[in-house]
């Protein structure tokens, strides 16, 4: 691809003229014609969040302070862009003809929900909406920062009346069967209802609470372990990371990067563009090697897509829960084996000599203590799932019961005191700890939990097939676990939403006792 | 800013809803109500060019390399984005109304210009047209690059010729006065012409060829120097570079960053967010430091802008050959003086002990060699203009005159032995060695020697006002070299075009005689 004067310049040259490239993208796996054109037409969708993605990782990971201003109008002008062009009328009216038409191939049918869903939720809200939730999400999480500092929860609770009111508006707009919630729950995760996360935590109550109290009080798993408390050094740790991430073939400068950011997070800019981040933050080093190794879940959802599915809606992990069961597989499955901390001990070793006064059981330990901890992101894989029990509790009553904020506090520490048995003693470390709330995500939490479960089942039925996860860690066999996943998860993009693929891939829906039996084996 | 789960997940979320920031950006140098209105439908003009830059930076620093194709495809959907709204008959009409506006202030009025200038050039070329260059440039590069390799300019040839084609067909699109070539060249310099450059290449040739011949005859000026052969480590020459920078107060981390990439460029995304990066091979190390110090040069000038032209067309250096004396002036005034080869000895040794073994002086002779070279890339500040003058002719010559691809090589060999006594043995170290034709740029190579030729002119003006550079320098008073650049040039953005910008900062038009000057006072 070329055009006049754009790249052979040490300066960005102010004469703008459109580049053409005619072989790129040709789009192999989609012979219908109305789906060819809406295809084609998405395709500067496609740019605009390709573009989006870009500017989003640029800001967590290299943009100098002061660029934020305008990284910020840029990214909004970019979002209008792209919702304009989505709910264009020709646009609209080429994905309702393409819904007519029955001889759609399964690829074909995946582009038109998508897309259908896209243009239903994003013409759901009138623009004076938008306009609300913007800027009261905007001081909301001004006037949080503030109440979390100084521990002021009043600060913030009209604010988060305000966010209440607007999160049951929002499901007005969106519409709902049976509760308000459901609205919400379904934004971030297709077809998930309130029923469903109420049936998959009573489980959780019922089996796993018992499961969490007995682990706590025998004395056979550790609640802490000195490793936490072990300095390391920067450096040493990336090399430790990038020695694991080559051992489970992640294709560094090829498809993919590892880069450092305050939150690790994951971002896909196409098929073959997968980036990771991940923190150092001096010690405590197993957060950066489980954030290191829970992003190359993510990144691998991305990296195994059917590369037909290129410049396509359908291309790119299907739904959040599905998603996070892909990180939390190799976070907590291959990550916390013991398998794998008899594999990176020789890693860390070399890296950290320090780390030799220790055992590669000592690693596993580390990796596995179970510890009731006011504060979410600290917790462990057991106590994990209660947290956002409470969370759900709430956000469940707070749009389908109605209830006022200042309310709140006193439900949020009854709550962790029954699951956790511990009570926050402050507002910051207590209902404060989110920006969740704050930036008007409601009906997000759930799906961390579907993650965490849906692992541990999968990792069931993959062991079905393939036999013991932890002998093919073991021998490094990585492939045979990356091939399973792709075949039954990665390789069909968002085809289909969240509950078919699972009857597609492993024939039932998400069922928590899998994760039950993972604790019982595990720690008991 | 916030909207509805857009920032707070380890993964991008598949709800696309616009973002909309009351606050940001409101602007507020400019008064008149349509060109208000102007400027609010330009932002999403502008946030496409952003996001462009960001995509482009990303692109050389730090893409992986399967990532172009996507990257490529979402370019392209962005510049044709672009492109129609520029295009867009209400934003026309809006700039033509602008336009008939007596009452405008000097910064209005330049936005008018460089909108109707883009629009203008922008719609000059029939689509077809651009999507032939856009195939021809494609392909022309691709046989390029095999030519250069195999030394085989018989492959390059036939898309030479037909590259000057579509040359004289878009000097045919963009109209002129008196000669095609002044419709190219215009392109890269606003207000541009065969004439001259005509003139300033006359002097080139009559007063600085003798001076060359004098300096090459006389063996004061080395030719060579051992410094070129001395291996560095990366890691070290880093440390100076950034030492450097900080000694000239670039805010890195704040409004800009350094990094590393085949090519040495500078980028900006704004007023506040200028980037840059530079180069290490791990030998001659003058490479690395003089392209840190040029592109800081480029960077400046964006970064000294008005922050009142933030998000608007005026916000920004002002064309290719203003920009290029900027850089020249840090470069070959600051960089190339004997008292930034004292300034710098220091910190060399400090990082690279093995530099102890040399003086200051030696330095500052490594630095301002002058020896012909082939290669125009290689060139000292003295030999590059006659590279450029070379191109100049034959360039002319291609688009005024017409002439046979095949002709070519003879005229640039012959140019070359007049020019620099020295004569290609092969393509590849001649007519081949550039991949601007390739890419269909031709108009562009003068824009090099204008900023060479200004940068001096404008260090004379500067002295007249603030004394002498070198003390100042010297002192590290690197501020009142920056006020002044800033006063003259800087402050303007692209308000004036570039012949009426040099009329009003200092009071005459280009006159290479001040750099024939400059060579005269440090060669002899």
């Amino acid at each position: 691809m070329s055009c006049v004067a754009s790249r052979c310049t040490e300066l960005t040259i102010k004469v703008y003229l459109p580049c053409i490239d005619e072989e790129a993208g040709d789009i192999m796996a989609f012979e219908n014609d109305t789906v060819r054109e809406l295809l084609e037409k998405y395709r500067r969708i496609w740019a605009i969040r390709h573009a989006s993605s870009v500017l989003g990782w640029d800001m967590e990971v290299n943009m100098p302070k002061e660029g934020i201003m305008e990284r910020s109008v840029a990214e909004g002008e970019l979002s209008v862009m792209s919702h304009e062009f989505l709910l264009d009328p020709s646009f609209v009216t080429l994905v309702d003809k393409a819904k007519s038409i029955d001889a759609l191939s399964e690829e074909e049918r995946g582009v038109v929900r998508v897309l259908s869903r896209d243009i239903k939720i994003s013409s759901s809200f009138p623009p004076e909406f938008i306009r609300e939730l913007s800027e009261t999400t905007s001081r909301a999480t001004a006037a949080w920062k503030e109440a979390k500092e100084k521990n002021d929860y009043n600060k913030f609770a009209p604010w988060l009346d305000r966010i209440m009111d607007l999160g049951k508006k929002a499901a007005d707009y969106l519409g709902y069967d049976a509760y308000p919630y459901d609205a919400l729950l379904d934004m971030f995760e297709e077809g998930l209802t309130t029923a469903d996360v109420e049936k998959m935590f009573g489980t959780i109550e019922s089996e796993l609470k018992p499961l969490l109290d007995k682990i706590l009080s025998e004395d056979k798993v550790p609640k802490e372990h000195p490793l936490e408390k072990l300095r390391y050094n920067t450096e040493a740790m990336q090399k430790v990371n990038l020695e694991i991430l080559k051992m489970f073939g992640f294709p560094l400068g090829q498809r993919s990067r590892i880069d450092v950011s305050a939150h690790p997070f994951t971002t896909e800019f196409g098929v073959k563009d997968v980036r990771i981040t991940t923190r150092y933050e001096g010690f405590d080093f197993k957060r950066s090697i489980l954030s290191t190794v829970h992003e190359y879940g993510h990144a691998l959802y991305e990296l195994q897509q059917n590369e037909e599915f290129m410049f396509t809606p359908i291309a790119g992990g299907v739904s959040l829960g599905i998603h996070e069961s892909q990180s939390r597989f190799w976070e907590n499955i291959v990550g916390r084996s013991m398998e794998f901390a008899e594999l990176i001990y020789p890693i860390l070793k070399k890296h950290v000599p320090e780390i030799g006064k220790y055992s590669a059981e000592d690693i596993y330990w580390y990796f596995n203590t179970v510890r009731p901890d006011l504060i979410r992101t600290e917790a462990d894989v057991v106590t994990y799932n209660f947290h956002i029990l409470v969370r759900f509790k709430i956000e469940k009553i707070m749009i389908n019961e109605g209830i006022k904020a200042s309310e709140l506090p006193a439900l949020w520490d009854d709550e962790m005191e029954k699951m956790l048995g511990i009570r926050p003693k402050t507002y910051s470390e207590g209902i404060l700890q989110d920006i969740h709330w704050a930036h008007g995500t409601i009906g997000y939490f759930p799906t961390y939990s579907i993650g965490t479960l849906l692992s541990a089942q999968l990792a069931a039925h993959m062991e079905r097939d393939v036999g013991s996860i932890g002998e093919r860690v073991a021998a490094r066999e990585f492939g045979v676990i990356q091939s399973w996943l792709r075949e039954k998860i990665h390789r069909y993009g968002s085809i289909y939403p969240p509950k078919e693929l699972l009857k597609r891939s492993i024939g039932e829906e998400l069922n928590p006792k899998y994760f039950v039996d993972y604790v019982k084996k595990k720690y008991l």
